[in-house]
């Protein structure tokens, strides 16, 4: 681990084994005191093997166990404790979450220097940081966390148990469900980008954007990521959603539930996304367009129409997967077929000259 | 509406028509509340068909009224008042403005809790939020309302009527038109991207960034859009100019006037734009070229080189639009095209052969 | 120069020609007060040619010296005054630094305003301003200025002779270098993206985020940048790396030394950088790949897998750089290609045909 302020957490490997419900190859009582990558773990780290390209990695790694997917179990390996489980990261990440739990967490507490609107109202157990803004007729849940210089606008509502971190811009009338996390510089309800162009001057006259912005619970929203508010009505955000950093989304998206979106992401107005939908890195959507249940966008496409329940697309204009790897390979054949063609084209001229002498 | 703290309209058909100059048919004593989009409309509501791929819902829609356009005359439909109107949407957005206009305004009113140098220059009329920042020699405008934490540095100068929302950064020199809306989380102007490369040892030396931003009037820029500074001189963005969110402009960058930027573009340091450019979602221009007056360049478009007046680009790099649209329905057709070489060469093969054995 | 607050250098010929080590061509007695783009530079100001481009606007400028390259030594010019120089970027940047120290600073000063925990560390002649939080066991390192409304978490460690701008967020356990600039709306130490899905129920499983991120020396970072903390371990900056603005870094991404990674660049986790490597704007990498040192992605590109050390890419996906730009150019040549084989086939036919009958 980097030098942070988390307290070893004195495991043995029949504790870990147990959690973990692996199987154990090594010593059951030798004790782990933290987690770490493959590289940098020591004798006293857990670490694991999550894909098999760090295979290398995992043989040389001077960790004092590994969690290894069941198909490592014959590979040499320089580890002696190994804990075999069906998904090593899952694992790993329940180890995470023991030495998360044991750092001491600070007593709620509402700052002084915050600035609440007497109006607002603040369930038991809420924390608000120092130069925290939340205003008339706004509410918390308990147990949320409103970090330092955060901003909560009139009647916008946050539910219970969520860690809003520093510098989080939630606009007036937004709603935040349960257990959402939101990383700082994330702007939910700015206004949607509408504009009527008037023909005879050519100039923008702003449509006035009165709806808001409904995040359901179990949200996570990355740094930086902005999310418009409806024109009337609301953009909603599905339970269970994670988005990534500086991902926008446009007004009156609907987004389901359990998506993915991964980041620099951009949906465009009044695009539409079933559940457990998955937008690789830096996809865009254009706007009033619809994707199907379970369809995943991979990097960089552009996707301008409907896409199927479970369709997989690439490329931008985005095609099916499959489609569009095939065109891509046959891109970079071009230049064998440009030869064959004026080829083709020699042998045509010279067998109608064989003709013409024939 | 979704849970908004909009009061109703109590307007009756009759006056609404006369706002839109439209053609009623239907009950002009009838009586609207409110405004909402097509599904979520009831008989309280009014909402508009603004795009033909919503044709069905409009007929389907619960709303009070519709605002049509005239070709939707004769399409049979469940609301029984009609407006018809040339633009919908800028129809609706009209009676939006009335709803706009009935939510009470705050007074205007300079926090106690903001911090605001003794040299810098409140017009009348201001409101300054919670933990905002206006340093020395700054000046704000008559009538504008500067939101809770922002900050404005030494010398900045901000305009009439402006509304800039929480956690908006304009730094020293930087000038905002009047009527400017800035959005939470924008940076107007932090350093140019600007470095000599040391050719010894390869190490990047800073250039002084010593120019500002100049906003004109009547520009809207979107929640985490980034703005450099100039080198020397001035970033400069055109009256009337509308910036979507997370748009990234270089420094010495020049945005003509009444332009539409939409979300994620990036402009590339010294790039010039005409009036009235359009930019659509994710393109990316190069520094140093010109992009002429009325040129649109399509979504995740890539521009290299100038671009002429009324030009339309698509593609990475982008290719006037019907050239681009050619070669991506030609590029559709690859597989069937190796397949044409490959049969053409087979026959070429057994001509020849024909040949020989000829 | 735009009205900024920078007073006259009075600098004659001779003293510019021998700070920037060029060969004067005029008056070594007449005085510059300024710095200015070719096209705004009057009498009192020095300009410069950096890109051949901008030969016209260098030959027309007003300005009262030029800073040239050598070649341009015969070229016909209005200005009088010529300073040649190997790099008159370069030059120019150096008669930017003298302007820029001429500005008169603020002593340093810790705002009362400001809230910072008794147990922070600030060391002598450190800058805090008003409303920015720095959080238990932090420490800031001599001559460092953090500007007001900055969160600087629990135990994070910014270095000596540090700039960092309104609004940025360093999260806690983060360390940044020595000489390190960071600007507006910048996130460092955002938790990682990284979920483990149930496969059961399709639902996303938070994976804890208990690394940092370590910002090495001299590292420059542009306004909206988010960088993630590693999952363990550490998300690395290295030293002299510039970033510009609205870039992703994901969780244990390790950038190299002097690196360049222009706006909109995204960086997926776990993908290592070589020294001087350089990213054009929007490009994209995907997870766990090398990229090595020396080696250029040109704008817009996507890369999927390994580079190897100096490799120059370009495209989505890219391939190296003459292959990609001989690529595109036959592809710019479909339509022709096809009207080839369409003749071609349609000889075919007429060929059978003749054989046919013969």
């Amino acid at each position: 681990m980097a030098e942070t302020r988390f307290p070893p957490i004195h495991k043995t490997l029949a504790e870990l084994t147990a959690l973990v419900e692996g199987k154990l190859e090594g010593d059951a009582d030798y004790v782990i005191e933290s987690a770490s990558g493959l590289s940098e773990a020591g004798p006293q780290d857990i670490s694991f093997l999550g894909n098999p390209k760090y295979a290398d990695a995992a043989a040389a790694s001077g960790a004092g166990c590994l969690l290894l997917p069941p198909a490592a179990q014959n590979s040499p390996c320089r580890a002696k404790n190994k804990i075999y489980v069906e998904d090593p990261q899952y694992a790993f990440s329940q180890v995470l979450e023991i030495i998360e739990s044991l750092l001491p967490k600070a007593a709620a507490a509402v700052s002084p220097k915050a600035s609440i609107d007497p109006s607002a109202r603040l369930a038991p157990g809420v924390s608000v940081g120092d130069f925290s803004v939340i205003e008339r007729g706004a509410s918390v849940g308990e147990g949320t966390t409103i970090a330092p210089q955060v901003f909560i606008g009139e009647n916008a509502r946050v539910g219970r148990d969520c860690r809003i971190y520093p510098q989080v811009v939630i606009r007036e009338d937004c709603e935040v469900g349960d257990r959402a996390i939101i990383h700082s510089g994330a702007v939910i309800g700015s206004d949607g980008y509408g504009f009527s162009t008037d023909k005879k001057t050519g100039r923008q006259r702003k449509i006035p954007q009165l709806g808001n912005v409904v995040v359901q619970p179990d949200v996570e929203i990355g740094a930086g990521v902005t999310i418009d508010r409806a024109t009337t009505g609301s953009t909603v955000i599905g339970a269970g959603t994670k988005i990534d950093n500086l991902v926008q989304l446009g007004h009156n998206v609907q987004v389901g539930r359990d998506c993915l979106i991964v980041s620099q992401v951009g949906i465009s107005g009044s695009t539409t996304l079933g559940d457990r939908v998955i937008l690789a890195g830096q996809a865009g959507l254009a706007g009033h367009i619809h994707v199907g249940e379970g369809a995943i966008v991979l990097a960089q496409s552009g996707v301008m129409s409907d896409v199927e329940k479970g369709q997989v697309l690439f490329g931008s204009p985005g095609r099916p997967r499959r489609e569009a790897f095939r065109l891509m390979a046959l891109y970079g054949r071009l230049p064998e077929f440009f030869e064959a063609i004026k080829e083709l084209k020699a042998k045509a001229l010279s067998s109608s000259g064989d003709h013409a002498k024939g």
